[in-house]
């Protein structure tokens, strides 16, 4: 089934916005089997827009408009599908009445272009926005579909998830109702995940699926059914073995984040946390003193400079090594006064087959005692220190949930990244 | 002048990469005074992107295309444009060889794939790739330029800003040289600055136009000319009058930025620089010591937690204040053993016309004195902590170029953000 995208919006053409939105429906339409061919952008113009959905409609079998479906006069998308499927515009005038109703409580006056929101194509469906006032089309002209959402992201990625994908499941006789549970693994390299999953990636419902998140791997698995509870069923057997197969290095899963699994960890025991940082220059703490809950666990942040040339925690200026990192954890929580300290020391080279690589020291101080180990990360910069950031951030959390092992050099998550 | 850019690669239809090269070309166009009626995205398929660019030609005086000129069989661009214009490939031998030594060279092989590098549609101008291998390609189609540019960003920005801007100029009839002269302003808001130069905006040789980058007002003053020279005296007497009505919010110009012209008063000096930071999370530390050249002046930075309660600073937890930075600068002065200490306090809610907006003392040690100012600023979580962070350098600069002013709570930097 080939799907066309098509985004509105004379603001895209002339690059004061990136398109990120055909980014993202473009994404979704692969993951779920649907060919792309095209997609095109045109700006506020009714005769272009008009011409743009007619080539749409003759080489697709549906076609998703995004943007231009606004309340003022630029918004043209729904003039121009009546054009195209010769249908004349109609007003859902309940719906009018709840635009009048909210703008009214809103703002106290009700410029009447609002209004436009509640027309449509006569015959056409209109699709509830979660996010905001202007109501999505689906309409079936010729044997293609044709389908309007909203520009602003937020409105258009809920409505493209649980209206249009829906609709075009249909279309393309599949079941209607999908769902992808997704495992978060940090500790193995982009590589063994595969190898060890190798034999899963060809099954088709549910299909799983990996993709790197900086440093950590997330594996995907997607069912599609007829209802929930037989996707759950699908998914469940897969889950098991996924996780079983993964063992520790799934650590969290769906929304859940390093960050929210540290916090919740340190929240369990009312410990708090404070951080002495080279490389990573204060910002393994303003991660999660940045996160939701993170303010209530977070007890300071010290960023020192290259070597750790004294300062405040009294080091003297030497090589980095796994007894600096410790030195530095247990004086920042003495710093701090906090039960739980990380430290980052900075990084020093390492010859990893002509690629820049660094060695950097983690360590990490709890109530039962002090530990440190290496990393050896590759890439430079804004890329190596997020890495040893979101490095340092799980070796805590193995720290404190006694997951703790050794680096050997040849461990993949030792130089992979 | 109407010009259509066509952005090639499936990977873009996958939403694997975000298109962030057609808003690139799409800016620049528009800034130039180019129209544009749109753009399209088309995969690695020969029969739908030469029938891609046959419309375009059709509805456009100008095409640019950018991607699918690399090495690989899925590279057909120069395929696609020898279909429409009725060429014949041909190889340039000569740029072959240069392919062939520098491939052998760093890889000691050479697949034949690279010469497709030298390859173009017969009696097409090749142009030179200033960050890689690919050559463009500019050909006049049946009165329609045809321009192919690599998809590559970096590569792609230096061949549109060197080699295609300055053609679609000649074709247009317009002066070839365009040169833009960047100054940036902190301190005013983006009204005031655009209240004070009124009357500017309307010229058009040079033309001047102002952006919003962040809390700093940029003022861009671009002329057109047949050489550098002529450029150039267009541009200097606008410099001058914008120079002297925005005054000393003109802070830097081009490539400068808060960083580097922080970095170099401090490097002057032979001052070194910490900072003790609660909203900001130590992020004016990192800021400063990730800038080139600022590892030799950042000497260390301390991020501390809600209202600033006990740790290192040894502060008692009460509301914040003037006293309250001023405290915190000396003692973060004294505790990283630098000359300058920048401190910035948590943020206290201030209603501003109901929308979110707070309160932040920002207070800066040098060896000359510590004072400390507030800034009342909209927004929330990052929007809030980018506009602290970035107040926070500025004041500091100030405060050592004395150019500090005391903020008046009328004064407009004071809450517009």
């Amino acid at each position: 089934m080939i799907v066309e995208v098509i985004a509105v919006g004379t603001e895209l053409l002339l690059g004061q916005i990136v398109n990120s939105n055909v980014a993202v429906i473009g994404r979704r339409l692969a993951e779920e089997g649907f060919d792309a061919h095209f997609q095109v952008t045109v700006g506020d113009n009714l005769a272009r827009l008009t011409d743009t959905i007619r080539t749409a409609v003759l080489r697709s079998d549906a076609v998703i408009l995004t943007g231009g479906i606004g309340p003022t006069q630029d918004d043209l998308t729904r003039e121009a599908i009546c054009e195209v499927a010769g249908r004349r515009m109609v007003r859902n005038e309940e719906y009018a009445n709840v635009i009048r109703e909210r703008i009214m409580a809103a703002r106290g006056v009700m410029p009447e272009n609002n209004l436009r929101q509640a027309d449509h194509p006569e015959g056409a469906e209109q699709l509830p926005n979660a996010n905001g006032m202007a109501l999505g089309i689906s309409l079936e002209h010729e044997g293609t579909w044709l389908f309007a959402v909203p520009g602003v992201p937020s409105e258009m990625r809920v409505m493209i998830e649980d209206q249009v994908l829906p609709r075009l499941r249909r279309a393309a006789g599949e079941p209607t109702v999908l769902v992808s549970r997704v495992l978060k693994t940090w500790g193995w390299g982009e590589s063994q995940v595969a190898e060890t999953l190798d034999d899963l990636f060809g099954s088709t419902n549910p299909s799983v699926a990996f993709l790197i998140d900086g440093m950590e791997v997330q594996v995907r698995i997607t069912a599609k059914a007829e209802n929930v509870d037989l996707v759950e069923s699908l998914i469940a057997p897969v889950e098991t073995e996924v996780r079983s197969r993964l063992g520790t290095t799934v650590f969290a899963q769906g929304e859940e984040t390093i960050e929210s699994i540290l916090i919740e960890l340190l929240s369990a025991r009312a410990w708090r946390l404070g951080t002495a940082e080279g490389v990573t220059l204060g910002r393994v703490g303003a991660r999660l003193a940045a996160a939701p809950g993170g303010a209530a666990v977070f007890q300071g942040a010290l960023a020192i400079p290259a070597f750790l040339a004294s300062g405040p925690l009294q080091l003297d200026s030497r090589p980095v090594s796994a007894e600096v990192a410790v030195a530095m954890a247990d004086r920042a929580a003495s710093l701090h006064g906090a039960e739980v300290a990380i430290s980052v020391t900075d990084a020093h080279p390492y010859d990893h087959q002509g690629d820049p690589a660094r060695t950097v020291y983690i360590g990490v101080h709890t109530p039962s005692g002090t530990r440190a180990r290496s990393f050896r990360l590759l890439g430079e910069g804004e890329r190596f220190r997020s890495f040893a950031i979101t490095a340092a951030l799980h070796t805590a959390r193995q720290a404190i949930t006694d997951e703790w092992r050794e680096a050997s050099t040849n461990s993949p998550w030792s130089w992979q990244w």
